[in-house]
Parts: structure tokens; sequence; C-alpha cells
């Protein structure tokens, strides 16, 4: 590829951070085009970076580096990792951190990061992001076979994930996370949603709160309503329209992964 | 052009939205360069985002595609549209949020996006930003003729901006917006207040606050003092040298916008 | 160089001035690849902003241009300049904000920015960010020899650091900044740690909090444990593993400089 595309996953916030290993990679890969995905994961919070990640699998071409650093375990015998999965490349922690990718692809492989020689010199033990994950994602993104980087891992680590259930007629699902405006994602893919439902209108259920139906856009609820809709994910999603939900609903909770969502038929 | 520019101006937040419609432009139009101009306009707040925009159409060279996504409306009725204004492209929906590109610019062309084979399918109805507007932005940065978009729209959604008006020798103005210092831009062009003072000095009220005289520097006033000066806009603005005047004068207010300015004649 | 790289460190926050400045950049210079260092820049606090472009000095390639602009005093009797340090530029305020570089570099050469045919006209005398110190970054990107953009400055202004010092057998350093988990960075680099300990084992004071032993990872220590070790500066840097130090330890001071740090011999 001619300008390979290296997008970024961390939780460095409003840090330098990122902008340091851009240095690393543009000094190395001079071509890329970087594409920064989020900052903002919560500090250390490996899933919710896997679930933004996930949300890039379908989006960007094929040869795509993503890197990703959210890494409490820098420094430790964690491992560090390459992946060649659905056509794309994954850079960064051995720690759950690329599971919707690896979970998607029978045929991923995953190499461990022995190859010292393409890391920038010394490592600090504190910043594998600029100084191991950088220059490896650069390397991919110039072309370099992950073969090269070192011995391919048959035990990745993955996260599980909660599943959907289905309990006395009524179809469990939660909340996976709340985006920027405080609509919360499920794990209820509309496929699962809409073959349970087999036709049947749905009430839906998180908390206190129940909606009837399921619409297809957040202007089909009054202002301040609030709605179930499938979302860019494909996935159940709850909001409030032009409101937010999350801060309505759970306020004090410190994050809205967990939350129960109970998907009744009406008919 | 070479590398045509695209914006993105969303009220997306940290979120990894903006990064996802990068994803779909790089994929279109490899070449590319993304420039972010915002992904802090408050949520839903078009006027806020058609600030933005605005600050935008002197400063970028022709050619560039301006891609916004204030769109509280997405997957309802309101209109997709791409305009060709004032030598630049604007995409996005149709709801005011390129006003002042349109006001600025009578032969102005407004097209609604109707050629449903240049969107990315399916369609998400809540992510017209990843499925609609950036595939469209990625077209016309590789060349194409807004025109082949779908038909001509000749009432486009236009928002109403407040006028300065005089009364009784007080020239009455009002604040558009607060940036991130807490300085205040105002609807009071240099040229108006100019105009209006004739070469005598002013007095600038706002709330409580009187400033004597508008200067050309935020360090013409003391460290903590209120003042007036022409900003990067070319606007009246209203700051605290060192400080931060939207949080002094109305800390509870959910917005800046309306807070009336008063300049009066001292001589 | 075919693609110069252009970082961009402010105090604009989240707001379109950084972007502005990227259409001005992209105007004059097409091929340019821009970089965010950071724009969370505290407001106006130059030191900070400083700490930032130092962490830069060793990443970035050869040729790049550091674009920084905290500039307190714009449009007033402050200097513009650009400097040549380093193998790099940089490009701002005459204000300390390049202080690391000018003293790490005694070749260093500075220029006062006085040839006015550069800058984009008219300069708005709030903005020197658009209208002076872009223009002048994307010239040297270009290659323009920056003894062309006015006369040499023999005495940029240069921020004074707080010095470590010894005394009856203790070594003292101050705290520099926090970083976006709390980690506090102090002013107490590796050699000299290393070489006050010679081998011996350390205890490490800052407020109440003590810890041994200075490591080499955050995951050294137990979660929620507070650690020394040392970071991606080579500097002595005290943390909390998984949590936040600098909001456990000073939670209502405005700012972390300036802290002081004990490290005592215990052997």
């Amino acid at each position: 590829m001619s300008q390979p595309i290296v997008t970024l996953t961390t939780d460095f916030g409003p840090s330098p951070f990122p902008g340091l290993m851009k240095g690393v990679l543009l000094g190395i890969c001079p071509e890329a085009r970087l594409v920064d995905l989020s900052h903002a994961v919560p500090a250390q919070d490996v899933r919710a970076g896997a679930l933004v990640i996930e949300q890039a699998l379908k989006v960007f071409p094929p040869g795509t580096v993503h890197l990703g650093v959210v890494d409490p375990g820098v420094g430790t015998t964690r491992r560090p990792i390459a992946a060649a999965s659905l056509g794309m490349f994954f850079v960064g922690p051995d720690n759950g951190l690329f599971t919707p990718a690896l979970l998607a692809d029978p045929g991923s492989q995953v190499y461990e990061l022995t190859e010292a020689s393409v890391f920038r010199q010394p490592v600090c033990a504190t910043f594998h992001g600029r100084d191991v994950f950088s220059p490896v994602a650069a390397r991919l993104a110039l072309g370099m076979d992950p073969a090269q980087l070192g011995p391919l891992v048959d035990d990745p680590v993955l996260l599980t994930w909660p599943q959907p259930k289905m309990e006395e007629g009524v179809l469990w699902g939660s909340v996976l996370s709340a985006d920027s405006f405080g609509n919360l994602d499920t794990n209820l893919p509309r496929t699962t949603v809409e073959g349970f439902l087999v036709g049947r209108r749905a009430e839906v259920r998180l908390g206190t709160m129940r909606v009837i139906g399921i619409q297809n856009a957040y202007g089909q609820a009054s202002d301040g309503q609030p709605l179930a809709l499938y979302n860019s994910m494909d996935r159940l999603e709850l909001a409030i329209n032009q409101g937010n939900l999350y801060s309505r609903i759970a306020p004090d909770r410190g994050s809205a992964f967990g939350l129960a969502v109970e998907v009744r038929p009406l008919d």
C-alpha cells in the first residue's frame, strides 16, 4: 500500500503520549496515514479499549494497522504481540485488547514481539507504546511480515464477553458501554433480537425505564423520551432523544458495563 | 488537487466516531488530508457548529471539503445535503449548519444527497456521518461533481442570527459563543462598531462589567482585568486578560449565547 | 524532506484554533504531516508547554518543525521567533517555550520574525498562531532558511528550572508536572539519582507518601500502592499502580509543579 493507515487507540487522554508515538511512527514510515480512534478509553480499561477497536473492524480498508495501547501491565511479564487478523494488523499488549478481531477470524495469527532489533532503544519499561508498539506498527505499515517479529503465540489472552440469554420467554442482555452522548450499547445483536421477536413488538426494560417498540432513529421518540433502536454496530441500543440516558439512569456508577437489559415480547 | 483537504466538525466528543469516519474517508480517497476542526461542539447545538465552520471559511484553500455532523435529526426526514459555496464544498445535514457559507455566497448551490450508490451500505439510521456524509465527502475530494449526487435544493434550512441594533445612541449586540479560554465572541463586526463610534472612545458593557476603550491585544489590560478587543473573526470580543470571563460572568448559564452587549460612545 | 513533519503544541483546548492553524499550514505546504503533540497545556502555562515540547526532542526525525503557541503575551511587545536547534526548528513566542531545546544545543540559533511578507495578512493581534506562526512553520517545512525570517536574537527568553540539590545526605528534587494518569514527573534525572545512591536502596518521600526502592514498571507495586520508578524521560517519577497519585496527594492544588521530593539512602 502506498499510504498505509495506522490507527491509534489508547487510554492516554489529553497527553503528549499519542503525539510522541506518531513521531516514532513517521520517523520509520513517513508515508503512514495516522488516524486517532480514541485516546479517551478509561484508564486501564482493556475491555473498553477492545470495544473501540471492534468498531473499526468493518470500517478501515485491508492492510490497516491498528495500534492499541491500554496496557496496565506495561513492563511486566505480559507479552507484547502483533496479530494478523481479518486482513489487517493489530499491535499492542497481550491482554485481550484485540479479542473482537481474534474471535471474528479463526485464521488469526498472533506473534510475540521478541525481535528487539526493531524496537526503539533503549526500551523504557513504562512506555512500550513509544518504544515497542509504534516501531513495530511502522514496520508492518512498511510491509514487514509479522512472522519476522517473533514466535507464534497459540494462547493469546481473550476477554470473555457477557452473552445474551433467554429465560422464561424473556431475552436478557447487558450494557457494554456508554458513548459520549450517554447512549447505551448492549450485547444484543439485531439478529438475536429479531430472531427472538419473530415479528412481535417488544417491551425493552433497563432499570425503571420501559420503552415499547424498537425504532430506527433517535428522532422517532419525542425530545427527552427514552427509546430503543439498532445502532451503528447493529446491536440494540438504549438512548434518550436529545438527552443523556447514562447520566439519568446511572449517574454514580463508575461504568455502564453490565447493566441488565430485558426484552419482552408484547403480543 | 493532488492532496485534497477534508475538515471534520462534529459534536461527537472524545469518541471513536470521528476516527471511524476517517476510516471511510481514507478507504475511498487515500490521498485526503484530514483536519479536525472541532469534535467539541456542544451536543446537538447546530448554531455552535455553524460558528465553528464559519471560522474556517477564510482559512482553508479552495477545494477544501468541510464535513459537518451536528445532526439531531439523523435518520428522520431532514435532508442530507452537499453544497458548493465560496469555492469549497460542504457536506452534512440540512439543518442550518452551513448557514454562514450559504449566506456569504449568493451563488451557492445546494444538492440533496439522493444518489445512494455512493453511500456506505447498509446505511445505519443513527450514523449518517459514517455511512452517508463521509463517502460523499470522499467523492467530492476525489473530484466528483456535486450535481451528480442529487437534485438541487432551493430552500436549504438557514439559521437566523441575532443582528446588532442601534437604540437611543447605543449599539446593542449579543454574545455568540465562548471559546475555550472563556473569551466571548459577539455579533458586532469591527466595521459596524467603528462606523458607529466614528473615532469616539467606547464604553462596553456586559452585565455588570464595564470597560473603557477597545484594545488590540489581551496584554493591554492588567492581569485579571476585563477588556474589549477585536478578535480573529474581526468581531468585538470581551475577555479577561489571563482569566476566564465566561466562568466569571455566567458560570451557571448553559451557554454564553444571547448575553446582551452594549457599546456606548464616551466623548 | 518530501513530507516534512510539523508538530503543534498549544493551550487551545478543545477549540477550532488548532484546526484553523492546520488550514493555513496545508494551504502553504500541502505535503506537511501534521502531528498534535498537545492542545491541553493548561491555559497560558508556558512552563508546562515547554515540558511537552521537551518530550518530543528525542523522538521526532531531523527537520521536524515544532510549532508552539502558549502565548499569554500575544499582540504585545514579546517577540515572535523561530529557532534552529538540535537539527529541528521551533516556531512560537519568545517566552521560554523552547527552553529545553535551546539549553540542550549550544549551537542553537534564534531569529526574530520580522519578515512580515510571509505572514498571513492582515495579522490579527490575538491569533498569531494562525497568522504569524503557522505561515512561518509552513515556510520552514518547505525548506526556507530561518535566517531569511529576521535578525538573530542573542538573548532569547529562557525559563529557569528547579535544580536538584543535596543537603545533609538527602537528595532533594521537585515535581515538574502530572500526566493524565496522575503520575508525577520530577526534576531528578536517573543519572543524578543513581550517582547519589551508588548502589544503595532508596527511600523516596513526597508529602506523607514513602516508598522503598525504585522500580522498573508500574506493575511492580501492588494495585493501589505508590511506587517510584524511572519514566520515559529517564527521570524519577512517582505514581500509584492502577491509581492516580496526583489526585490523592494534592487534589486541591492547582498544579503539581514544585511539590518537594526527597530521596534518602537506606543502607
